[in-house]
């Protein structure tokens, strides 16, 4: 979060609709493809300028564009002449924080996703933002880097002729967003491992160290839910929308889209309710462990020092001192010595203290 | 809750719609039962195939059909075709981690709740998939388990002529959504049992272990919680809907089942304070524990070490040290000796740590 | 809480609209009491069946009949036959576990309240149910216990000939309510006892019982807000109702009720905090209690141990310590004997520990 | 609070509408002062009887009854004859334990505010019921107690012709609501003064009657906002009226009035936070305090117990101890006592235990 | 925020509409810029009384006049004469305690804006009040400070010809918005800073000072949130409001400073929980330290009590101790003076306590 205002900063100043990249650089080239396809034929290529897909403008077909890195500025720019998208609209998909949204430009309509980056060796779970533009015939998808977030969507238009290539862009559209949310159901075999690791530690042997841990997970779910939980309010815009680009029938789709997204969000909630339960086991913990330390010292303190002083009674120098003389008054002493530990250690016994 | 979500992501990738069952299996086969029934006649038997049911259509009665286990994917396609339900709507069936909803599909409603499973000796709560797809004259009911929980819905048909036979599928989903949610009541005498137990365990000897306890307690009642709470507003959409399938004066009795579920809900708010208290109760008993310790140390301390200092005094080596010749000296110190704790005792007394 | 929702599960089971009674039972014996009025004549009597109320059906004269205990099922039959109640009303008149709660049954409105039962000596709060159906003509009220609760209604009745008697059936539910309304404001000097009792024991002297004390208050003071909180939205729904029921002017005395259950719900909420408070302040005297006795210990031992390690120097036993033959060397160790604790103790003095 | 609870329950059991004084009596006399005004001319008088005011009625002015004391209760039963307030009005300027509200009566317009009390010397915040009755030419404004709150507001009348007396009565209610509003602005001059001692106490020396001192203030805080809160519901109510008695124009400086009170009621919540700061504060001192105590202990005990061994070796009685003939052992051992604490002292410091 | 209260108290008393200047006075003159322009020609210059705004009215172009510094209240009433502002309004701009807010006065806007004020060098975060007065063709921009915040927006309207300036007043709004909007990311490098000098400051050494920053911290993040809080609601007057003064092409541009609010009191969320994560850290490194401290103690007398007694019974002084005159007891109690020791930290090193 830091990190992005800290980006947002080096813009402010900029008037608004100037078209910069803002974020970090997750992919220094940009990569366009094209999916072109109807229920009969499908084409698909890299282009590497957006002239080249003026003549699909004419075809009766659906035509997806997906552009993979955002550092070529002038690509955005021709964008927005060739097919009229508002300054504001590509300010957004270029800078990388925003936070996920939905909005309905007449002629088309523009989202803002997240989508999860996961690195399983270091726990680090990260996103990069998707944004789409659907239109009549176009879909564009932007992202910020080139990998194969998308290519279950792919797949399915490439080999099933049916349902997906008969239909439109608006459910192009959902394949995407559907994609792009059923990636969230991995965040949480990450989360369950992370959590799981932190709380053997905090049982074997709980260190201001795993107060750091418990407090960088804690910051992670917020994370992850504040990526995520504006996508509610996105999908129910959507689902309220009376915009003509969404047919009914695929509304039926994006409210199941919108059932997903209360399923992710809630086992969020639940990860946060384990975490903090997390910090309540770590403060008892540390309080038991401040009792187990206080019992050793009481035990060792209760039972020598009453001891100690029996033992200097009879190291005194008087001169009257008839017990020194007698001769069964040592072992008789040491008799004392033996019992009062046993009886203090029965007392503590009782007590549960051993 | 984490458990559902990870075998949710065995499927993300697969195409919406695609049939495949998500979830733990908890029967292997399927069972399928079939219940119709007029005014005057009833008939019930076990079915093995969606085409028995055909000819029921065409017949002036209700035709309950309960299907328990989710394994049979093939079954579930030829439902689709046969009755013309949604794919989405089989998938969610299918995949049992829904939360409760309640959609009105125009010539069918349907309804995801969580029936309870309850195993009492090892104090587990868990949760079946229970859905239901209500048409004009279908009621198809979906179970993950063969069990007896719609049992009474059942022998209320079979023996009561009256009522509920002359009464139409919207009063028979109100029967079952009615069976399910009463069984929610005996959520709370597994749930009482437990918190006492706990609560007994904490009086008597709080440890880590009942630190744990109320932790695992906490996360049970938070799991119950999720899988009610989004039923207040299934019926909730369900009194307002404008659906032609449900009768006015059926409507009455889904009022009746919403006062339940606020009720249930409620009492696990309750639980959820409890427990909030037993953990409350749980840290000031560590500190209470610790004070007692404290004292224990304190007291001995306080007695023994001003006494071995006297003694120390007179174990000095000095040549001159008038008191070591003094007849009377040592039975005086014994006085000392024993006045010293007896005054402390007083003043520890008195300031109730005894 | 508990208590309710097992006696509701023994019920679960039984089709709907059975009438049992499910609750404690606060009375063995149903007693009726019979008030009909209008402006210039009123008639008060004892009946022992409901056949006895059909003449009165028939008058102009508004009819009350107090029902009080809930065991004679036969009677709530007889009640639903003749005067066309809808047995889920029935049944929820006899199942005291009801929420508060309004219902517009068109020819007739039905209550659910939570009458308080206070018994002071051994602070006790408690709630009986009190259901009210009013129609055009008939008022019915049903409690549990055979009590004097609605005593200032009826002596309203009976010595103001102008203001109650002229009005109609919804005046009366308005003065009943208005009386178990204004009830509530009893709990509350129930609540200052036991809280400033509490806040006593808790300054003399802090125990685990005054724990335990204040988690049963606030069980208390949570088990009374649940009961009235729901009253707010009866009262709010009732304002809002469109029933015919109600007369405009009417509204006004209810509008009147709704701001003293506000007032109340605010009393409510000022308590748990209260108590919540109550918890803070005995969490932070644990605190301080154990830094007292750990004063206690630091100054005997930081005192003591010193000076035993200086007596310990000198019962060495050295052939060669000069001091040991030097004869002012005895008196002067006494010095430092004292000199010591003196400045240790105006060391603690100045730290406030004494 | 609690008070005022306890005084409203002296009164229940009486019908409602009866006139009777509830609450604190903060003044025994009834002052009635009228104020009766237009463009041109003011009249302003003491009066004794509501029959002195009926002349005004056909006057074409403004006329303001200030009523100042509340025992009167003849009084009340004559106002509401002859201007036909209805009696639960009567009821509520009466019983001062109200919640702020706004009431439309079509012929009249009731508000209830609460106005602040303060006493600069012994830090008490309290208030006074203050209630409005705007009708067309008339406003009564009844109070607890005769002082100079509503000075301003005469003030205002007295010496500017235009403005405030060509207005009609909606403006002269908005001049007095906004004085009562303004004076709020002065409890947090107190409030400040109270924190800042308290904050300074804290830091001096926590002691338990600091923590009662916070627990005062927390609740005087919670108190006020009780008082407040509620007028952001009154003025949003009025803001939304749709009553003829309030013109377009005046509506403007109601809301003015609104955003006041936004105002007070957040800066309330800063208190609130500071006071939650103080309670945090406490408990981290007191923890503080109780870890300096320990690092005292510790470091007296950890550096003279192992010296006072040492001494106990060579205190013992062997008859062969080679070390107790040699000159130079008894110097050695000194070097030893003192080499021991400064290797610890220098290790303490390290930790910063020093 | 308490600072702004003293100061509004001074005024209540006063007449609503008199214009006094309320808040700390940040600039001692007003100085008045003037910046008129169409799409053709831009005028610049000081002006310095409102008269020679006068001729401006008549022409076609858009006027912006920015005020800087509010002691000169003259000035404002020549304003209100002129101009015909509404006298609340005149009061608003002088009282820099405001809330951000939003007023539709049919011939012209208001709005109240925070700016922010941050110098680096001593964190300080301070917010000084900007209002817009916004009609058909002239803006009023009002600040506390002659700074350069608004240099962008003159930037741009003095450079770009095209766009801004052929824009109408509305558009001028939406860009000093925007601007003003854009400030608050900068907010958070000053907050990133101090947050991190906490942290580290919080794991080396935590102090009670460390405390006194975190809360100071605290109240910061709080202060900050209050200042852009109202914003969105203000946004989303706007963007709901019907007002002729406001093109629906700018209302595009007016969502998206929405969106930025929004990111900005999410990010504002965000340090709100890192603060009160650094209280949860605060308390537990206490704890931590405490329990170090404890072991420190208890190793030390755990290790030595147990051999001072040893010692202690050698010392005694009884003619028949028959291990005094063994030549290898001496020697022997030595090995048990060594091996006690190495047992007990061998124990303690299990325990991980070293």
């Amino acid at each position: 979060m830091s990190g992005s205002l800290q980006s947002a900063s080096e813009k402010s100043g900029l008037p608004p609709g100037s078209l910069v990249h803002v974020g970090e650089v997750l992919e220094e080239e940009t990569h366009i493809t094209l999916l072109d396809y109807n229920r009969d034929a499908i084409e698909e290529r890299q282009i590497s300028s957006i002239e080249e897909l003026l003549p699909y403008r004419a075809r009766q077909s659906i035509t997806w564009v997906i552009v993979e890195g955002l550092r070529n500025v002038a690509l955005f720019e021709q964008l927005g002449q060739y097919f009229d998208i508002h300054p504001l609209v590509l300010e957004d998909i270029l800078n990388t924080h925003q936070r996920p949204k939905f909005e309905d430009h007449e002629s088309y309509l523009f989202f803002v996703l997240k989508g999860v980056l996961i690195e399983r060796e270091e726990f680090s779970i990260d996103f990069q933002q998707v944004s789409i533009i659907t239109s009549n015939k176009f879909v564009f998808t932007f992202k910020e880097r080139l990998d194969d977030t998308l290519e279950p969507v792919k797949h399915r238009i490439r080999n099933s002729k049916g349902q997906p290539r008969s239909q439109g862009a608006d459910y192009l559209t959902y394949m995407i967003i559907d994609t792009v949310v059923d990636e969230y159901f991995s965040i949480q075999d990450a989360l369950d491992d992370h959590v799981d690791t932190t709380e053997e530690e905090l049982l074997a042997n709980p260190s201001s160290r795993t107060l750091a841990t418990i407090q960088k997970l804690k910051r992670q779910v917020n994370n992850i839910r504040r990526s995520i939980s504006p996508l509610r309010e996105v999908l129910n815009a959507l689902l309220r929308s009376d915009t003509e680009l969404l047919q009914k029938k695929t509304l039926l789709y994006f409210r199941d889209v919108h059932d997903h997204v209360l399923r992710v969000y809630e086992s969020i909630e639940t990860y946060r309710e384990m975490v903090s339960s997390l910090l309540d086991i770590y403060i008892s913990s540390v309080s038991n462990k401040m009792n187990e330390v206080m019992k050793v010292l009481t035990i060792f303190a209760s039972i020598f020092i009453p001891l100690t002083f029996l033992a200097g009674i009879y190291g005194m120098n008087f001169q009257y001192m008839p017990e020194l003389k007698m001769k069964w008054a040592y072992p008789a002493l040491w008799v004392v010595f033996i019992v009062i530990p046993v009886v203090l250690l029965a007392y503590f016994k009782k007590k549960k203290w051993l």
